[in-house]
């Protein structure tokens, strides 16, 4: 029995490859072109690819592209991945609370996906995390996704042009989707314990599943190269500028809260630990080297 | 209407402080006596004490004594803690599961305890961690604690040394108490997505409560005392051994694993954090310095 979204899943989970490529090749470049620097001396850094299995491939799995230790990155992981498995009673539940669905007897799902964790020698540059997903179960299909921006200092020129940058892309498609994503990832992306955000946003979506498949696939395509837009203007900007250690010791207690809220908070890292994912992967975010006081 | 829990409460609390007051006191002799080894030369390391408030003190608060950049210990925290409130209905829901407790309409609790958890210097000395604490509702009140070893590279002889002093203050009370509360731990203290113990275990019980309020405060302070007997010789034993870069390599990675546990799993920092109490004293636990590969 083929299904409608047979094809929607495939072009969905091409289309993350794609962008994972471009990517990877546009972080590439940014380590070939940095030529000043503490870290210009080193070679420039490449990704290495691992794949990735859910409960041991029966459930899917990806690719993990990580690069550790180049002149612009201290680490950065690119994951893509398509799994299928069935939702456990506790999944079921928080998706039923959200989407107001039933799952009933057939409790399948399929999702597929990229997310990214950028962790930045330089704490001039702002770390970022972008993801893009699709989720599929038998009552119903959405998409997920979206970009934030992690400086360790803030520049609030830097945060004006990620933001713009964003608001164009959603406002192609709909000119609520900026205000509404923007508050949500302002939400989403608080550090409650500290009533802190975890950076200075960007845009979060999720469950997003307007009856016109093609739109949302549409615009999640452009959420995604909206990522790309804005953030390699800024690291190109930022990445020359000279550092002390006391910018850096800024940066490794930002890092120490970027996992507290990825470890207690974040919805797709606890999705990923509790579905038996690969958590080499899923803990992929977590920053190279971070403090505590 | 005084109740027979109310001087019950102040002589849990009062002996948390004196637990609180016998170990700052032996460790910084550890730190006094420490002429050896790479950090000798640094001043005796002193603990600091902060007060803790919880929801800005109306709910309680407590102290917080912590010790960075010492001889032997990078950071040491030992925190006590006497709070009061009211049970959020998901921690009514968590204890109502494990102790059969209907709590009706009256949601008071009272808790106090010590917290411990020191990050070492050294990579040939084990990481500790150690709490006890008496938890207070009108329903039913109970003490839980415990001490777990995490070794960077496992010493068989100290793990086998660690358990034996737990073991010994168990069976003054009860023999059922080591097997129980050893597994316990085995079990508290994995690393579930890694499927990978946090460390070498030692004791962890909860919801003790025997009907014998007398027995179970007197084991509550042996196994304090415990921790003590356990710990300080394995340190004075591994303090002044010479350690290599691949071993810090090690200690860091490993403490990335900890603090995974901790802010994934750790039950108390999570009620710490859903509680509202000074989250700097839940997180205090996190390691000085951690890595992620």
């Amino acid at each position: 029995m083929t299904d409608i979204f047979d094809t929607r899943k495939t072009r969905a989970s091409d289309w993350f490859k794609t962008l994972r490529d471009d990517i990877c090749t546009a972080f590439e470049t940014l380590e070939d072109t940095q030529t000043t620097g503490p870290h210009a001396q080193l070679p420039a850094g490449r990704f290495e690819r691992t794949k990735t299995m859910r409960d041991g491939g029966a459930g899917g799995g990806g690719e993990m592209s990580v690069m550790r230790g180049g002149r612009v990155f201290e680490k950065v992981g690119v994951n893509i991945s398509t799994v299928h498995g069935t939702l456990s009673p506790m999944a079921q539940k928080s998706m039923a609370a959200r989407k107001d669905l039933d799952f009933g007897d057939d409790h399948r799902f399929w999702a597929s996906g990229i997310s990214l964790v950028a962790h930045m020698n330089s704490p001039k540059c702002p770390a970022v995390h972008m993801n893009t997903r699709m989720f599929w179960t038998p009552h119903a299909a959405w998409f997920g996704g979206g970009s934030d921006l992690n400086p360790m200092i803030e520049v609030p020129e830097d945060t004006a042009f990620f933001h713009d940058v964003q608001k164009q892309a959603c406002d192609k498609h709909d000119p609520a989707y900026y205000p509404r994503f923007k508050e949500w990832a302002d939400e989403y992306f608080m550090i409650k314990h500290w009533n802190e955000p975890r950076g200075v946003g960007g845009i979060f979506f999720d469950d997003l599943d307007t009856g016109d498949w093609e739109a949302d696939f549409a615009f999640t395509q452009d959420a995604g190269r909206a990522f790309l837009n804005a953030f390699l203007p800024i690291t190109e900007k930022r990445r020359t500028e000279a550092w002390t250690d006391d910018d850096r010791e800024i940066q490794l207690r930002k890092r120490g809260r970027y996992a507290e809220f990825n470890l207690v908070y974040d919805r797709g890292t606890h999705f990923g630990l509790q579905s038996g994912h690969d958590p080499s992967a899923v803990l992929m975010s977590l920053p190279p080297v971070a403090k505590w006081y």
